[in-house]
């Protein structure tokens, strides 16, 4: 595995892999890598000849009262967990190889950047999608692979993907979850063990909500209402939201119809730390009612 | 030359080029091609293997009140000159293929977008970067040709480059002028005999300020002053701006020292036409003085 430091350096790398042939894939990190992240990697190594992860704490993705300093990183541990996972090029750049002192630009995907967490992280994905735009020209990826566990930024890359016109394919990831159903995340290790105890509500809750799902249901506030009571149970979670929304377009009709794809969207508080996760079902059609 | 409508198919001719080795050269414009336009083809194909010039008249870099519907358009004329000035790709996408219905993207370089001609076109340069951005991504290109005319462009384009790590070499040409000093431009089409004929007036205020730089002056707004006296006497042009700034960042310190690179940067109406110009100059050495 070759760690690379430089811009210039991993650019020219990419030109004479891209030129000899090899399809390229980017594994974007913020280190820390736990499995989750190791199935992105294997994933790409599946995909493609050569994988490049990057790993950068991402100044622009955190808003100032949110954990950029106490961001977790552990840099020798991710460098061998990489390389184990099927890393050829790790990409490793400080911030100011990223931001220049006199750096400028902004970007954002508009509205999909601003609904659900981006109420609540107004600045998050425009961080997200800078970053993106940035290794995606350092990197030249034929393919890159992001995680389920963050299903609204996976659907702001893709549109990135789309309207920005990035030759590039986007690879979704199944979200890898610890035993209890928590999904895993580098910000798990802030959780006490009480607390990561009383953090599977959040998988039950979806659980219970896909049941009713299952069952019929398809009106979204009930879809929603039952989220809600479900993480209420446990007194120390505070909520931001709990909702259903097509996986698609996020858009929220008052009742889903049968072949909808719709995505549970949660992202609460557990003490201090704050844990996202989601959940995707296809409504079932009528006949599945009848036959049963 | 290949004529390309969709940006799949000339994303897949730019891949199997550069893998093949081939260096690509891209030459955004406007359409409506002049000499000016015929210049930046000829560098591109001295630079390149395969020149890729586009036609494409970009409805975000007009406002609702300017002139994008009477933008000057003549496909097959343009199609011809390309051709024999060297150009071996000619993408002429449609509205709807660059910017589809639910495109919500949105760039901006910064400050630099919103200073001087950004000042008075306020979207102008952010619609111009949004274009450059997605003809980057779509074309692959190792190099591109802008023209000195549009300087302030250039320096945006340079900006987008280095901020968002394009791989690409920026190559600025000089401008070409009528007979009477006038920079060409597509829409110098709407300027009756009597306006063109007076439209020497931008140059000459220009090469008025260069003589007197080359006397010693380093005041800037004396500089200034000198180019909108000179305008000024021509009663039908109305000034926007007439200035002096560093060249390379659009600093307007109150005097230029010895060795600084600086640029006058004009844009009048004339009658209904609005005419921008500049011009370079390095402000002479102290030494210069005495040794006359």
């Amino acid at each position: 595995m070759q760690v690379i430091r430089t811009i210039s350096e991993m650019q020219e790398i990419s030109m004479e892999y891209k030129i000899k042939g090899n399809k390229i894939a980017l594994v974007p990190t913020m280190g820390f890598l736990h499995l989750g992240h190791l199935s992105l990697i294997k994933k790409a190594k599946e995909l493609s000849d050569i994988v490049v992860t990057t790993i950068f704490v991402n100044p622009k993705q955190f808003a100032p009262h949110e954990d950029f300093d106490s961001y977790p990183r552990d840099f020798s541990k991710d460098s061998e967990l990489a390389q184990d996972a099927g890393t050829d090029i790790l990409f490793i750049p400080d911030i100011l190889t990223i931001y220049p002192k006199d750096f400028t630009s902004f970007y954002t995907v508009g509205k999909l950047a601003k609904i659900f967490d981006g109420e609540f992280r107004p600045d998050f994905f425009d961080g997200v999608a800078m970053v993106c735009i940035k290794l995606f020209n350092i990197t030249s990826p034929d393919i890159t692979v992001f995680g389920q566990k963050d299903y609204q930024q996976s659907r702001v890359i893709k549109k990135i993907i789309n309207e920005l016109n990035f030759n590039i394919q986007l690879h979704i990831q199944p979200t890898i979850r610890e035993a209890n159903g928590l999904a895993m995340s580098s910000r798990n290790v802030y959780l006490s063990p009480t607390e990561k105890e009383k953090s599977s509500i959040l998988f039950i809750a979806m659980e219970e909500a896909k049941r009713e799902i299952q069952k019929g249901e398809k009106r979204r506030k009930i879809i929603n209402a039952i989220m809600h009571k479900t993480l209420r149970t446990v007194p120390e979670i505070k909520i931001d939201y709990a909702a259903a929304a097509l996986s698609d377009n996020f858009e929220t009709p008052e009742e889903f119809l049968p072949g909808d794809n719709v995505v549970l969207l949660l992202a609460t508080y557990l003490g201090k730390t704050r844990l996202i996760d989601n959940s995707l079902i296809t409504i079932p059609s009528e006949l599945h009612k009848h036959f049963k």
